[in-house]
């Protein structure tokens, strides 16, 4: 079993890499949710419905996010009835958080309706939210204290970042089959997903780490940073906030307690270095990915790291 | 104030009239909520809808019901995801159920979100529920014991009815403004709509008929059946279940306690003696609503039964 800590656009396109050199049904998601939040008094779970989409060919190719050829006639109407509308919300992906809610409140998990999401979309990779607990990430800024998604969609990640709250480190346990799934892998790959807000929530999660440092699988990351800049969103200044320096060797540093090795960019080869003195691993390669071909490469690459063959 | 009490397509059909003939913003509509069920996760509210929507200028004219145009997108990911497909939700008309029930749980009344829906949609009429508290209507059936919407729409109307359970004659309240309205009107109306399962719940709320009774205002009805059908909708079988003539007459003896006067079709003129014989006065007209022309007659006509110049 292939086990992927991951967080939105990132870790869903290297999941599709990792599909392509494993058999999906080998390989389990840890998704983050420390994204979740309630909107329209919907329960929106933006990374899990990121991972889950994207793996059944349905995510809007473009974004990375939403559904493919989606409409907004439902969020037209709702902003003419007075409903808040910055969180673009596409009709069929509507259908997700209205299922989502409906089942949560009916008294399901959150982990069993990620599972029966995953299935009736055709999923063979088995995805599991990392809680099934609310732990919601709070962003620390010069204009207050905003969730994550009203700091990046609302505010556009313009406001200056002091600190960053991860509720995953309070109450939350993690989810049913989290923990047993790190234990049992034979490989535990980090996603190139952001360190602080989309990683850092499940590391937070009261027990991941020690059960990341404990399991016999080979852990391997991929840094999201490149050449000191992130391929997707705020994690730079994310990264400074919370002290981390916003380069593949911060990356490195953040996981480096639990860490066998990390596959870095070509255009960090210089980094290398430094990452070894930490005593770990390094592969360099090209760490963009365009299409299958990088995607599957990448993974190959991790898994390679990490001592297995994909 | 004329006070008009509707049910669904019939109602705001013949409020389409009303407010030809007299200033919208002179107009209340009180309107049934029997119908009102949840799926998924969202509280509908069909009569609210077709009344308001139908005076907003948005209703879909072929069905009476749903919004123009409307598509369905969300409904089709529903169902993929293992939801309930037979109530057709529009993609934009699940942008007011899912903005009514947001509003529902953090607190507001149902007459609020009535209120707010009808002027974010621009429509003058008052338009009130007949209540704030869950009245639904069951059928009962030799199938079982179904929400009037399951009976009607999933079942289609098939089943042998037995009678009917009216929620609103238990501990619903009406809604502020309800008795008021009635009360202080210039005239009541009641609209062409089924009178068990429409005009019914909303007379068997507590204080209502007596309100009707003791108003000094006419109180004139527009009977539904014409020459003893329906023009819409299953109002024979269950008329009869509950032990009414399904004609002009049984609407005139159901409502005879509250009554000054009922307007019939042309083709039941042969009924008026009978229904005159209950001490109602009686007007003869064409009731079929084709066009703004005739909707607006039978307004005039129900207005000047009841001794009102519309």
């Amino acid at each position: 079993m292939i086990v992927v800590l991951a967080g939105g656009v990132g870790a869903a396109r290297f999941l599709e890499g990792v599909v392509q050199v494993a058999p999906p049904a080998t390989v389990t998601a840890i998704v983050n949710t420390g994204d979740d939040f309630e909107l329209h008094g919907l329960t929106i779970a933006p990374d899990l419905d990121i991972v889950t989409c994207t793996l059944a060919g349905v995510i809007d190719p473009l974004q990375g996010w939403g559904i493919a050829e989606d409409t907004t006639a439902c969020l037209e109407w709702l902003g003419r009835l007075g409903g808040p509308t910055w969180f673009k919300l596409g009709d069929r992906d509507l259908a997700l958080h209205i299922r989502r809610t409906a089942l949560l409140r009916a008294g399901h998990t959150l982990s069993s309706v990620a599972d029966a999401f995953r299935r009736a979309l055709g999923v063979a990779v088995r995805i599991l939210p990392m809680s099934d607990d609310p732990a919601p990430t709070h962003i620390l800024t010069d204009a207050g204290e905003f969730h994550f998604e009203e700091y990046l969609v609302r505010r556009r990640a313009q406001d200056s970042v002091r600190g960053v709250r991860l509720h995953a480190a309070g109450a939350a346990a993690p989810a049913p089959g989290v923990l047993e799934a790190i234990a049992g892998a034979t490989a535990v790959l980090i996603a190139p997903s952001n360190p602080v807000v989309s990683v850092g929530p499940i590391l937070a999660l009261p027990g991941l780490r020690e059960t990341l440092r404990a399991t016999p699988a080979p852990v391997v990351a991929v840094s999201p940073i490149v050449g000191g800049a992130a391929i997707k969103g705020p994690a730079v200044p994310l990264m400074r906030a919370v002290g981390m320096e916003a380069s593949a060797l911060g990356v490195a540093r953040a996981y480096a307690d639990l860490l066998d090795g990390i596959v870095i960019d070509a255009v960090d080869a210089d980094l290398a270095p430094a990452i070894e003195a930490l005593g770990l691993r390094v592969a360099v390669t090209d760490t963009i990915m365009r299409g299958p071909r990088e995607k599957a490469h990448l993974a190959r690459v991790a898994l390679a790291l990490g001592g297995v063959n994909g």
